[in-house]
Order: C-alpha cells, then structure tokens, then sequence
C-alpha cells in the first residue's frame, strides 16, 4: 500500500522492479531520478524501449538480438567468416565482444544440456551450427561455453557432432584470470593454469 | 564500440546505465531480460513511463510528485490536516508513508539549505509551508528533515520562521535504529540515545 503516489507510479515502481539489480527501493530512487530528468532521460528511454520492443529481433544466423536479422555482427563485412564462436547465451556472445580482440563470427546456442532442466539437443540451435560448420568457407569453431558442468558436457556434445564435418574445433584457454590472485583461485583453475604453463 | 548490437540496443544501455543503481553491465543484463520477456515487461514498461512522464505534476500543494495534483496525499480524505510532516525530498516522503504509521499531511521543501551549495531560502518550498501552517485546522508540524548538519540548520531555520504561528513545532526522536547494533552506531547516536532514555 504506497498511498504516498499514484497507482500509475506504483505500477511503474513494481515494473522496474523486476529488472534484474533493482529492487523496489532501488526502483523508487530510479523513478524519482527518471521525473527529475523527465525531458532529456524518461521520456527518450520510454521511446527507445517501445522502439526497440517493436523492433527486436533474433538473428536467424547466429541468434544475436538485434533491430535488424541478419545481425550487426553476421553483416559486418570486416569480421572473418571463417571462424565462428560458439556461446551460451547472447549476454556471453556481447561480453566476448567487449574485449574487441575476436573479429570472427559468432553462434547462440540459446542454453546449455541440463538433464537436471531437461534441456536436450533439440532445444539448442545446433543444427544450425552444423548447417553453417559445413560452408565451405568456415575454418575454425570455437567452443566458447561456461567453464560449467553443464558447459563442458554441451561442448563435448558439439564437438562429436561436429566430426566429420571439415573444421578445426578449439576452446577457451583455462588459467589464472588476469589481475587475478592465486589464493582466491580454486584448485581446478590451479591446476589448469600450471598444465598450460608457457615458457616466458 | 559494440559492435555486437545495434545501435538502438546500444542507446538503450546507454540511456539505462544513468539510472542509479545500474551500470553498463548491469543495464546489459537489464536489456536482455527485458528483451527476454517483451511483451510481458518491456512493451508496459515503455508505455508506463511514457504516460508517467506525460501525467506526472508536483502537487501544488505538498510538492509530492503525483499524475495528479493536488497528489493522492493531499486528496485523501482519511489523512489528517491538522499535522504536516515537513522533508526535505520527495523521497523522503515516500519513505516515511512506507512505514504507515503517519496520517498525516507533508510538506516537501525540495532541499535543504546549504551555503556551501549555494541554496538559499528562497530556493525552498518555506513560502508555502508558512501559508499552510496559518491555516486554522493545521495544530502540529514536525520537521522530519535528514539529521544532518544542513539538515538541522534547515530545521533550525524553519521553526524561526514558524514563530508566530499557531502550531506546534516538533521533529523526529534521535536514537538507536530498531534492529541497530550499538558497537556500530556513531557517538552522537548513543548520546542521544542516552540522553532521551525513557523508563520501561
């Protein structure tokens, strides 16, 4: 019961609410932020997500989000076509390219194999993997799942489905994150960065 | 440079990461569970907000922010006249109304004093508290500003003013916070805990 604002500023509140690192009080200081800059933030953001909302697509190449399918990154003519890296999820696919060191393509797997969650293989876009691992002209996969139980079993699932067809298929390097302190690391990780270990 | 999504999407993060609370990242991931769950959260989030924008007024009255004015507060039969609870911000307001325990009307100064900052008298709502305080049915006005030194001396500053007035002037109790550990509270808190220590 918030008798101290309108019902449509409660509803609002109770919205925001539901993004994710937002709870309701965080929610309030947003709306109350968002009135104060009514004109130049709330009503511009009100705009671009019933734009965006409208116009949101999955791209039917590689399953990134975006205006417009075939994607930003499946028309960039600068990426190289040879190299596809597979991700989880599309937040993997924008974080992988943040770092702006991969230039090749990308493909959403839309998930990982759970027996727990009861996702099989055909709630993954593998056929589509397979489909595009067999143009002639990609070279390379890279298996870009989460270091995960779930991740490792989904890319061993990929990587026997992928035989046969005519590419190279890699993974993510495991080791020490950078800035990372050793005693914080697990043992897994340890271990993995010492079977790795490169001459200087 | 993401060039990963488009640039709407992109915008959208931009626009999203202002908001308190959030950060590009987190306003990532805010994206992609809107964009996850469009028609269920995106789409009436982005119509909300752009009738709240459109509807939203500061209550000519109380200065609560509301779609309506004089706000739901101030139109609310069952509250009572005869106390106006002063603060310093609409939030404030929000955040003494979630306790329920007031019934009373508010008064939003929309600041505090601050040489520092350069705010003045002038730059609060003091006019039109003075001219509610003089009406017959107001008896009790308790100054519920932040117990900061600003706050104070706003406090301070605005029960001078009141002098002649009809009302009785009052503010909130200082002591320790429900809930509140002692080894963590500052020394002011404790004396004034101390100091207001009432028999059991």
């Amino acid at each position: 019961m918030h008798r101290s604002h309108g019902s449509e500023i409660d509803s609002l509140i109770r919205l925001l609410a539901k993004l994710p690192g937002l709870g309701p009080r965080s929610a309030k200081r947003a709306i109350l932020h968002l009135i104060k800059k009514r004109e130049s933030l709330m009503a511009p953001l009100a705009k671009l997500l019933a734009d965006v909302a409208e116009a949101i697509h999955v791209c039917g190449t590689c399953g990134n989000l975006d205006t417009r399918s075939p994607c930003h990154v499946c028309r960039d003519p600068r990426r190289d076509p040879s190299i596809i890296c597979v991700v989880e999820d599309v937040a993997d696919l924008w974080a992988l390219d943040r770092s702006e060191t991969y230039k090749g393509r990308y493909h959403v797997l839309g998930g990982v194999l759970s027996a727990l969650d009861g996702i099989m293989p055909e709630d993954l876009n593998i056929g589509g993997l397979l489909d595009r691992a067999r143009a002639e002209e990609v070279k390379e996969i890279i298996l870009a799942m989460n270091a995960t139980v779930d991740g490792r079993t989904t890319a061993h699932y990929v990587t026997e489905r992928l035989t046969g067809c005519a590419v190279k298929v890699t993974a993510l390097a495991h080791g020490v994150p950078v800035g990372g302190e050793l005693d914080y690391l697990d043992d897994g990780t340890l271990a993995a960065a010492l079977k790795e270990r490169k001459p200087l």
